[in-house]
C-alpha cells in the first residue's frame, strides 16, 4: 500500500508541469494532487511531495511517512509542518545550486561594474565614466555557506574577486577567507563592499541584519539579498540607503512575497526589486533527484536525509 | 639623442596621470608632455607615447621613428596617422583583455537574465517571474576572435554558454564553435541569442551590422557592442528594436562620442547606453607594458610588433 500525493498551493498550470515531469521521473507510482484523492486513496499514501503546501492537507494523510519538499527552502515547513513530526527532505539540486552561483555573480557584476548608475546617468543624459577597480581589489562577502552559499562563493572567487565567506559553524574553502560564528560577523562586515546574503532563515538568522550590522559596511557598501526576506532588517535597509552608507540593495526576497504595491522598495532609486527569481527550481532536474530518492525509499526503506528540526535547516 | 613625447587631447589631470605612470615605468627616460618640447627638444624625440593625438603634433617632430598608442583600438590613428609612415604600436594588454572579457560576461548576464526586463517591471510594480533557461541552451555570439573577443567567448564557454565565434580568418578555439569569412556570417547570425560585437573597425566592418544582417537574427535576440559605433548601422538596429525583432542592445560606442544629447539611444527603453567604459585602459598596467617595449627597443633596436595599415589592426 503505496501512494504519492502531490501537495501544492501552485497554480492548477504550475501543478500540472511539475505532475508531468515527476510522473515522468517516478515510472510505476502512482503520483497524485491531493485534491484528486479519495478520503480511501489519502490513507494509502505515505509519501507527499510538497510545494507550499496547506497543513491542513497535510494532516489528512494518516499513513504519511515521509515529506519531500520541491524547494531548498524549508523554514516555513518546519514551521507549519513541524507539529507532524514527518521527516522533511529538502531538495537538494546541484543544478539550483548552480543557477544561484550564476544569479550571485551576475548581480554581483550588476554592482560591480555600476550599472545602476549608469542607468541612473543614461536616463539624466549623462556621459561619464566611472572609476573601474580591478575585481581581485573589490571585496565580496558571501553570508551562508551551506550549497548554495559555497556554490556562490566558488564562482566569485574564479570571476577574480577577493571573497569572504561567514558561517556558523566553520568551514574551509579554497581560496576564500572563511569566518565563522556570531563574533566573527562584525569585524568580517567592516571589509565587505558587496554583500551576497544566502542564509538559511532561522531563529538566529532573522532579523540578523538590523541597523547595528548594517552600520559596520563600509560607507557606500551595496547589498544583494538572495536569502529570506526576514534576514535583513527592511527599516533599517531603507535608512542606510537614504543616508547613503549603502549605496545600492537588490532585493529578490520580502518579507511578504509577492511584494505589497506600498512597499516602499519599488520606487527606491537605490534599490533594484526582483520578483523571487535568483534561482527557481528547475522541474526537470529536480524530479529526477525526487524521483532518485523515492525509488532508493522503496528499494532500501530508508529515508533520505531530512532537515534537522532544531536547527531549522 | 633621445627622447620621449607624450601626444595627447587627454584633459590635463588625465594626461598628469598618465606621465606619472609612464615615468615610474620609464626609468632612465627623458618623458615629456608634447606641449612642454621646445623645438630643439621636439627634434630629439623618436618615440611618440599617444592617446587621441593631434596629427599636427606628431608632424613636429621630425626624428620620430615609432608610435606607441595608448588605446587597443587603432583605427582612427590608421586613419589620421598612416601618411606619417611610422610603426604604430598598438596597446595589447592582457589586462585590457581580462576587463573586456569581464564586461561581455557581466552585460551578457544583464541579457540572460532579464535584467532590463525586470527594471520595467520594477517601474510597472510587476511582480511576474520570468522564464529561465539554462546557459548550455542559450546560444551567444561573439564577433571577432581577436584578444579582446577569444577572450570573451573563453569567459562565455567557462560560463555554460553555448558559444560560436565568427572572425575574418578561421581560427580555433576549444569549446567554441568558430565560423570564419563573410560568407559564413548570416547562418551564424541566426542562431546567436545574445550577439557581442568585438570587431575591429576596418574598411570591411563598417556598417558590417546592417539591416540585412539584424534581419538573421532570431526574433528577440539581444545584441551587446563593445567594440566601435560604425560597425552597427544605428537607424536599422532603431527600426528591429521598435519592430520588436531586436529585444535589446547594450551600446557602448557610438559613431560619435560622447553620444549627442539628441541621439534616439538615450531615451530608447529597449537600449542600455554605457559611456564607453567596457573596459578602460589601467594606466598601471598599460604602462608596464610600454615601458617593457620602450626597454627592448633601446637594448636591442626592434620595433615591437606594428599595426598592418593594409589591413587597419
Amino acid at each position: 500500500m503505496s501512494r504519492i500525493a502531490l501537495v501544492t498551493r501552485l497554480s492548477p498550470e504550475a501543478e500540472a508541469h511539475w505532475a508531468g515531469h515527476l510522473a515522468r521521473a517516478l515510472p510505476g507510482e502512482r503520483i497524485d494532487g491531493f485534491r484528486e484523492l479519495s478520503p480511501a486513496e489519502r490513507a494509502e499514501v505515505d509519501i507527499a511531495i510538497v510545494a507550499n503546501p496547506d497543513p491542513a492537507d497535510l494532516a489528512e494523510l494518516p499513513n504519511l511517512v515521509w515529506i519531500h519538499s520541491l524547494w531548498a527552502g524549508v523554514e516555513r515547513l518546519v514551521a507549519e509542518l513541524g507539529h507532524l513530526a514527518r521527516p522533511i527532505v529538502r531538495l537538494v539540486d546541484p543544478e539550483l545550486a548552480r543557477t544561484m552561483a550564476e544569479a550571485a555573480l551576475a548581480w554581483t557584476y550588476y554592482l560591480f561594474r555600476d550599472m545602476p548608475a549608469y542607468a541612473a546617468q543614461q536616463r539624466a543624459r549623462v556621459w561619464k565614466g566611472l572609476p573601474y577597480k580591478r575585481p581581485e581589489r573589490t571585496t565580496v562577502g558571501v553570508l551562508g555557506l551551506g550549497e548554495l552559499g559555497a556554490a556562490a562563493a566558488l564562482r566569485l572567487r574564479d570571476a577574480g574577486f577577493d571573497v569572504h565567506g561567514w558561517s556558523r559553524s566553520p568551514k574551509e574553502i579554497a581560496g576564500v577567507t572563511c569566518h565563522a560564528g556570531e563574533e566573527t560577523l562584525e569585524r568580517m562586515l567592516g571589509q565587505v563592499e558587496i554583500l551576497v546574503c544566502l542564509l538559511p532563515l532561522t531563529g538566529e538568522t532573522r532579523g540578523l541584519l538590523d541597523a547595528r550590522r548594517l552600520a559596520c559596511l563600509p560607507e557606500g557598501a551595496q547589498i544583494v539579498n538572495f536569502a529570506r526576506g526576514p534576514i535583513l532588517d527592511s527599516a533599517a535597509l531603507i535608512e542606510a540607503l537614504d543616508s547613503g552608507r549603502i549605496g545600492h540593495a537588490v532585493l529578490d526576497v520580502f518579507e511578504v512575497e509577492p511584494l505589497p504595491e506600498a512597499s516602499p522598495f519599488w520606487g527606491h532609486p537605490k534599490v533594484t526589486v526582483l520578483p523571487h527569481i535568483s534561482a527557481a527550481t528547475d522541474p526537470e532536474t529536480a524530479s529526477a533527484i525526487v524521483g532518485a530518492h523515492v525509488a532508493d525509499y522503496r528499494a532500501t526503506g530508508r529515508i533520505p536525509p531530512s532537515v534537522d528540526l532544531t536547527r531549522g535547516y
